[in-house]
């Protein structure tokens, strides 16, 4: 089967493009506009099959829709100014227009963004293309490429509770109401880190990667466009996960790492430059591990020490069920 | 049923935008940058069901997807620079991806644009967001609201060979070998007027719209925005869909009015700013019409005067048979 990232590689070798100030492929795309500005451009597509799981209502879906465009930009530390939507609905869907759009105004406010163009059709499935734009100066956008040997390695919050909501929701496995309800939270209204995006330049970001295909592959795009590897010494372990995981006999370490659908950001740091910057501010990050010169990306705990693999969350594992919940509802 | 034009209204009505340099729903939006600069921005979206015509491939389908928003950039008079793709794929279409892609990108070469980012990932429905951006100065865009009674409506070409193509496609007629290759490559291979649009400001365009929707639709648009009526003297009726016509005994105004798919520019120009114009550069236009104060939009011919309707080509109609035949290729 060709996966996801396959298809991305077809793209790639396709367009081939050069001359632009960011790589195809990184977060976000940028378009010179002289002196020293930047036009900051994003694309990207919501399909029920893929992007809904089971239960996620349609003012949701607007929602996460804005919300996975968004958090690019904050991975790039870029504030997003404008977006335009393009929306296909099923017939069946089409009396819920209104709350696809209120669910995509709702998010669009949330981060300060315009919603200044759209288009609808009717689709097969559910679908919500979202193209964000923005602008910012030149030497501030944090690519995925300046990761050097000794930079810092941070994150913005904690990784798991999506992986745990993923069990309980397509596995059947029991927590308790609390936790469920929170977990299931950051599954149907997922935040984007806008707000640490946008001190990432003051805190000396060499490089930065929003999480969506899971830690572990977010770890493994920076290492291999930054030319280094990674040592992680502390695991970001949300604590819902940490609980589930004892409770279940799971693996804590597949937890943080190999789940998806979180969109945390993953950044380097100048050690310099984070060190001198104000506590507060540096406080919004944890920092997990270091960028090293071997290009290896390994877990390096008190006892243990372990490769993480260059696992990805792959969206087509939802497609069936996702597609299955929506069709009878 | 709810219509492709009531869904936008809904978003109109739910996302209340102000103080943009282009009302919503014009053909593109733009964002202001400054220094008399607009950034320009367009998504627009293919959908197989409804914008796949039976016999289309993959490939066009991309090449398509690209020209249609290239074409609402033509209509406003600016040239795109960049843009991104979202991609959604069915899984029996994967080993396409590369067919696709081909058509992006020599769409894309065709009008100049660099295809700067893309997503990609499995659909139900092939699916192509194309996202456009560009720049231009703040006075060079040419809205749908511009237009002043007096001004001379002109079009860019002939108008009816869609129409008699999708009779060919979807009702069985029949036409010569010669006809058929003609109005089907209009249909499966359409271009977007670009160097038409181009030369939009200097020829002193006041009003402009692309006609994907069909002629009377954009007539009907352009009258709305700019509070103008339109008489049109002048029949733009294709050489083939006026032998076709004639063959089957349909009648000319319906093809020439009430088609669809035909990405030719509508515009308006002050009737001065036309005449002075190089012959060369306002010899590209077809003038057809006149703006009026009286807020009709009709035809007068020799001999007829007929209310042309606000009719729109509406995709949904195309959904069954698009969605038939892909199912089964």
């Amino acid at each position: 089967m060709i996966g996801e990232r396959e298809l991305i590689k077809i793209f790639l070798e396709k367009f081939k493009v050069r001359g632009v100030p960011l790589p195809f492929g990184d977060d976000v795309s940028a378009w010179d506009l002289g002196d020293g500005r930047l036009a900051v451009l994003k694309i990207d597509v919501l399909f029920a099959g893929t992007d809904m799981p089971p239960g996620m209502t349609v003012k949701q879906a607007g929602w996460k829709a804005m919300v996975m465009a968004v958090s690019d930009f904050a991975a790039k530390g870029v504030r997003p100014s404008a977006a335009l939507v393009g929306v296909g609905l099923p017939r069946r869907l089409l009396g819920e227009t209104g709350r696809l759009a209120e669910g995509l105004r709702v998010a669009a406010e949330t981060y300060g963004v315009k919603i200044v163009g759209g288009d609808t059709n009717e689709a097969g499935e559910l679908t919500v293309a979202v193209a964000l734009f923005g602008t910012c100066s030149r030497d501030k956008i944090v690519s995925r490429f300046g990761a050097k040997p000794g930079d810092l390695l941070a994150v913005s919050g904690f990784f798991g509770s999506t992986a745990v909501a993923f069990k309980i929701l397509l596995e059947g496995f029991k927590a308790s109401k609390g936790l469920e309800r929170r977990v299931l939270r950051k599954v149907y209204q997922p935040r984007a880190r806008l707000s640490h995006g946008l001190i990432l330049h003051r805190l000396g970001a060499t490089a930065s990667i929003d999480s969506s295909d899971g830690l572990a592959w977010s770890l493994h795009e920076l290492a291999r466009a930054s030319r280094v590897g990674f040592k992680v010494g502390r695991l970001p372990l949300s604590r819902d996960a940490r609980v589930l995981a004892e409770s279940h006999g799971l693996d804590p370490f597949n937890l943080a790492f190999y789940g998806g659908e979180e969109f945390e950001l993953v950044a380097t740091f100048n050690p310099e430059s984070f060190r001198r910057a104000e506590p507060s501010l540096k406080r919004r990050f944890k920092v997990i591990g270091v960028a090293t010169e071997e290009r290896k990306v390994r877990f390096e705990g008190e006892n243990t020490s372990r490769l993480i693999e260059a696992k990805g969350w792959e969206h087509f594992k939802m497609e069936n069920i996702g597609r299955g919940v929506l069709d009878s509802s």
